[in-house]
């Protein structure tokens, strides 16, 4: 028994020395969140979990601003390293965000001794190998529950629930902003500039949009679950990524008729690959079946769905974004990471050796959805089946559409190598009858999975 | 450093002392999927998670029978102290269920400093808070995560990653037989004898179904978690209980209709009550909105949804049952308890007292479906409008429906107190006009709900 178990029956004393101090790093809308949590609800805590917590230091850049939360004002530095410094703080929570000077400070307090809780995904899909290394030499831990999916809890689960476990796919939803637009799309049959406008004025879109756009920030999301869920390094450079920017109203609505719904996915996967296996990993706007338990997570939603080799398909869904869904997340790991502490014990991350090659885009298979522009004369269809047969690529699915100036052919292909594909649409666009390359969309197809349809 | 710590650079070697020996209580089909797990993926398990265990006794009934796990004869007994009392068992998995011997085999193993984890939920509703209380004073664990929602990971994330969360109200879908069954009798329009018969010749459903039916398993389920999910003791014996044997295919076919579809569900909520707080917990059919992310959960899967102060909404989806799965929550457990053990540390599993009252099913308060068989003649709506008037139940929306001996009204009441509702019911069924009081099932309102619609 160690000194900060029970001193007495109601289980809710504790001596003084056993109360856990915390450092935050940053006090922005989350970490504020956060400390509000910890402070207001501390002998709920106690009572619940056994632990004793206290924030003692809040490094904030601007020291005159009003953060709102129960702190003395002297519990204020604008110099975070005296939060990782001072010896009443022994645990130290980054809401910093971005690589430096986190990367410094985090460095500094795990070598110190100091056990670190992070919602920094940059960070982590980056350099959260080294990290995870640091930690294991000093005893103590890093967590980083709130870098992936916010509120949902999601690196607990895979790292720990289903650590017997051996995962076989894992695809999100991992960006709220988009998924949001996406879904205005859809069900609103608006153009992406008009929704992003919406989306920028109500504030679920920043004024730049790139990282979310773009697939940056889901990217990062990627690298840190694959890592956790394949056991093996992967970088967030190592992800390929598409992002929605090149999305449009007609393809959603195609989309609909053929019973898919357009998401921004993440998708890793083991795969057989050069006598071995490998992880690939990659964002990109994917058709997803409506029948899917994915198809359904709409709005701002995130969710993580996962097929495991024993389990099956699980999901988990929530807020992947927002003040308190993230502190949730951020309190639930100092609550263990505390108990740690006390118990001179750690959880479960190892660091995460690079074990697993990285599979190039080319070599990943997939469904493919391909529109295209072309001539309204008789013989397209044989001339631009004979392509994908050239390249091994076996369509599935056609529909000619429109008449005319607006004529097209909407084809959807049974499962194909990338670099097939690529071939077939860079000799498609040479056809005389195809006058453009209107979209491409990979398609998750609800045919090949077990239990859903 | 202790000595299970790493031995070298690899991170591979350990010493052999430090190996978790594990003993069985129990060997069907869910424990020889985990002894398999266990055994077969030991050198993964130690790569991804540092934890190096090895099965060392194995408790059966019928030593004859062949478990097709890879241990020696000799690791079988047909006596279960045995395992327990083994010094080479340090840690003891349960999965004989029911309450004899497992509870006394369990309190046997916690007093000997054995960590358990078990798979019994009959067991932990029932005595969970005293067998907690037990693991706490032995300081080491007792896991449960295959007790509720067999594969789905919920049991960790309500107790650590929500540990600082305030959940208001879990509604979950806990039981895949009366799942399956609600599934085919929404999709295909069949009535329950049907699909039950079915469901029997597929093995989906036991040849006695009560337990599933009636209600009993998910209420078992539903005490557990929300004992967790609000920090004070459900007794089984608390929670509320109507089975699905009343589900006719004519108010399935009506609910969807309106917008709804027919589900058995756990409802467990904190309710302001008798000057203070209560937790209400009830297992019962209910009418669940289309647009619910719990609607779409179809077939055998479960789910369970979440609503938190600060997390807002929550859900976990996934099999609730089957060897892969349930071994998966059990193995996840025993690396979990095995780390633990050599660090000497415990998880944030306290025991339960009751600290919160358990309000009475007639002071919960929901929406209500009614049907009625009436008359064909005017004034019966005003008689039975006035009926609900005078209990203070407003009704959201009726309609009548068929002609003459097949005449029926069809009653959506807004929130109503159970207990005004059954009076209600009691001065309906009174009426000349009204000839029989068909169905009634309770609602749950999409328009209270905040995100989805």
């Amino acid at each position: 028994m160690t000194e900060w178990q029970r001193t007495d029956e109601t289980g809710v004393q504790r001596s003084a020395a056993s109360t856990v101090g915390i450092g935050f790093l940053g006090c922005g809308t989350v970490g504020a969140e956060a400390v509000r949590i910890l402070q207001n609800r501390s002998e709920e805590i106690l009572r619940r979990t056994g632990v004793a917590l206290e924030v003692r230091r809040v490094a904030v850049r601007d020291l005159s601003r009003d953060r709102d939360v129960p702190l003395p004002a002297d519990a204020f530095t604008s110099d975070p390293l005296l939060v990782v410094q001072d010896p009443r703080v022994d645990l130290v929570v980054e809401v910093i965000g971005g690589i430096d000077p986190a990367n410094f400070l985090l460095t500094e307090a795990l070598k110190a001794g100091k056990p670190v809780v992070t919602a920094n995904k940059e960070l982590m899909a980056k350099f959260g190998p080294e990290l995870l290394e640091l930690a294991e030499s000093a005893g103590v831990d890093i967590l980083f529950e709130a870098a992936v999916g916010g509120g949902i809890p999601i690196i607990r689960p895979v790292t720990e629930s289903l650590a017997g476990e051996s995962a076989r796919r894992i695809i999100a939803i991992l960006n709220g902003t988009t998924n949001y637009i996406l879904t205005r799309m859809t069900e609103d049959g608006v153009d992406l500039a008009e929704v992003l406008a919406d989306a920028q004025r109500l504030g679920y879109a920043e004024a730049d949009p790139t990282a979310d756009i773009d697939g940056h920030d889901a990217a990062q999301k990627a690298a840190i679950l694959a890592s956790l869920a394949f056991g093996t390094r992967v970088h967030d450079e190592d992800v390929y990524r598409e992002g929605i920017r090149d999305v449009r109203a007609h393809d959603v609505e195609m989309a609909a008729r053929l019973g898919y719904v357009v998401k921004l996915v993440a998708i890793a996967d083991l795969v057989p690959w050069a006598d071995t296996f490998g992880v690939a990993v990659r964002v990109h706007p994917a058709m997803i079946p409506l029948t899917h338990p994915l198809a359904s997570v709409r709005l701002s939603f995130n969710a993580i769905f996962l097929e495991g080799e024993s389990v099956g398909e699980l999901m988990f869904y929530g807020r992947g974004a927002g003040a308190g869904p993230t502190a949730v997340g951020l309190v639930g790991d100092v609550i263990d990471a505390a108990r740690n502490l006390r118990q001179q014990a750690r959880g479960p991350h190892l660091p995460l050796p690079a074990t697993c090659p990285i599979v190039p885009i080319e070599d990943v298979h997939s469904h493919f959805y391909v529109r295209l522009e072309v001539a309204d004369e008789p013989g397209v269809l044989s001339g631009v089946a004979g392509v994908f047969g050239r390249h091994e690529v076996s369509i599935q699915k056609v529909l000619q559409e429109g008449r005319a100036e607006d004529a097209e052919l909407v084809l959807v292909t049974h499962r194909g190598r990338e670099a097939d594909v690529r071939a077939t649409l860079r000799e498609l666009v040479s056809l005389t009858a195809v006058k453009r390359l209107a979209a491409v969309f990979r398609v998750i197809n609800g045919e090949e999975e077990s239990s859903f349809s």
